[in-house]
């Protein structure tokens, strides 16, 4: 099981005049600030406001005819299911959704307005895994994980795809990583266009699960941490997201949540981009140093723009 | 002194490479809520983040080299100012800002970050235009006023251009109203573009001047008010754009402060678009029924985004 450039390109074929062309932006201050010349890929305005809806919808759109009409099971945190409850609408997908009790409300708000059915569960006491596939078992419901399976990455793949697209040639893309469907979808197409471009990852240091394994060498985990990166607190990289990365992600960089929030606030105050923490993440490696890339010219992705504004508050 | 087609059309021109050309947005949900079919142009976008850099540019470049080395002053609570400083400095050309002490801080640091040499004053104490014409008087400085001047005019119409440009043959156009410059040279392009279709001033009730000034024929007065918009708290329309206004536009209407809010947040949290409250206005007249255009094609200018977070932050 893997994903190559081929699965990237037949999504996006699949993803055409359905989900947004997302806009490409450019920003002489903050090309001031990093020292290098960046390219923002916006899906802040993909629909259900996240890059989720790409590898969503891809994974839905290639069910058989008798799954499609039992449906879909999910777990999410957020985004992910709302893209699955946007996706089974257009496709006529009946989808269950298992979300944690304390998912930012906007984000439980728009996956009911969506028209999926929503279980939520105590993250304290309950796994979601266990949990989802208990009642896929007893509904006969096909499981679409968040990030670890190959339609998944391959749709996500497509941001990337786009972004190298509008781009003068990147020497660098860099994208957030939670479950690693994105940052995985992305090095599959970056490396397939760009050969020498590197690509890295931006991650939580409050969640580094994923820059742990990538240097360890096996999968690492992290439990309920508490960043305001929501859409980075995934438990661990999954089995073939790991494999994606470790084969083609140049690194993978701890972010501090100062610098996360400060990102953030950078993209709303200057760039007039709602993105939220998650998103601002490639961001903030560029602009507290982390990763140092100067003169290069660097692909930003900023995955997704549904704020939780009462969590966010505080630090306006 | 008035303001033809040919006016904008020129200042396109000048524009053209200089300012941004910003991007006209969509949203299903948006026309759901209003009944009609939106083009949201974001204004946000544009160079200081506000429409006014297409007026201060357009007028700026005018002038002619002995008073282009004197430079010019200004007076302004915020978005005028900022494009006054950056245009000058695009050009060449030095410049003094009247503005209060307490506009917004965010407004206050991007003026002086321009490099413009900034005056505050007590605006209950003084009148901005006394203090200005003094200082201007003393040092030989051309007065370029934030709004009743055909140069600033015609570059505040270049953006109804574009949206006309670029969306389909629009029913209706609406624009924020303050000073009325970019409601003026919003109703000069979209006249003669389609000659067929209304032009709608949105304005903040709390600061209703143009909407009474549009009803009693002459121009009415309001002092300091107190509305969230800032953008919109000028004390009254100049000559010129009330002239213009008078001649072209089909109403003006007054907004709720809730109402902004609303819409504020709706573009935020839905559209991920930083806008400020008075780039609100047009959306939030249609949303809450204030103007009803139903099944229209409707132009919606986003005047800008510089938010001031602080102000905003209670009803977030």
């Amino acid at each position: 099981m893997t994903v190559t450039f081929a699965d990237i390109h037949a999504a996006a074929g699949r993803l055409e005049g359905v989900a947004n062309r997302t806009p490409v932006f450019t920003s002489r201050t903050a090309d001031d600030l990093c020292g290098a010349t960046l390219f923002f890929k916006a899906e802040n305005f993909q629909r259900v406001g996240a890059f989720k809806f790409r590898g969503a919808y891809n994974a839905l759109s290639q069910l058989d005819a008798a799954q499609a009409r039992k449906g879909v099971l999910t777990w999410s945190s957020g985004n992910h299911a709302q893209a699955i409850a946007l996706a089974g609408r257009l496709l006529g997908i009946p989808r269950t959704i298992v979300m944690p009790q304390d998912a930012p409300a906007v984000k439980l708000a728009a996956t009911k307005a969506y028209g999926a059915e929503v279980i939520t569960y105590d993250k304290h006491t309950t796994t979601r895994e266990a949990l989802g596939e208990q009642i896929a078992r007893e509904r006969g419901l096909a499981i679409i994980p968040p990030y670890d399976h190959p339609h998944i990455v391959a749709g996500q793949g497509t941001a990337a795809l786009e972004l190298i697209e509008e781009s003068p040639a990147l020497d660098a893309v860099i994208a957030p990583c939670g479950g690693g469907g994105l940052l995985s979808g992305t090095a599959v197409a970056t490396r397939h266009l760009l050969p020498e471009a590197k690509v890295y990852g931006a991650e939580p240091a409050l969640a580094d699960d994923a820059c742990r394994s990538f240097r360890s060498g096996k999968i690492e985990t992290v439990s309920n941490p508490n960043t305001i990166a929501d859409g980075a607190r995934t438990p661990s990289l999954g089995k073939l997201t790991f494999a994606l990365i470790r084969q083609h992600v140049t690194d993978i960089v701890p972010i501090k949540e100062e610098s996360i929030i400060k990102a953030m606030l950078f993209l709303w105050e200057r760039m007039k981009l709602v993105v939220e923490p998650t998103g601002a993440l490639g961001l903030a490696a560029l602009m507290d140093g982390t990763l140092k890339l100067p003169g290069q010219r660097v692909g930003v992705i900023l995955s997704g723009g549904n704020v939780d504004f009462a969590a966010v508050k505080p630090y306006l």
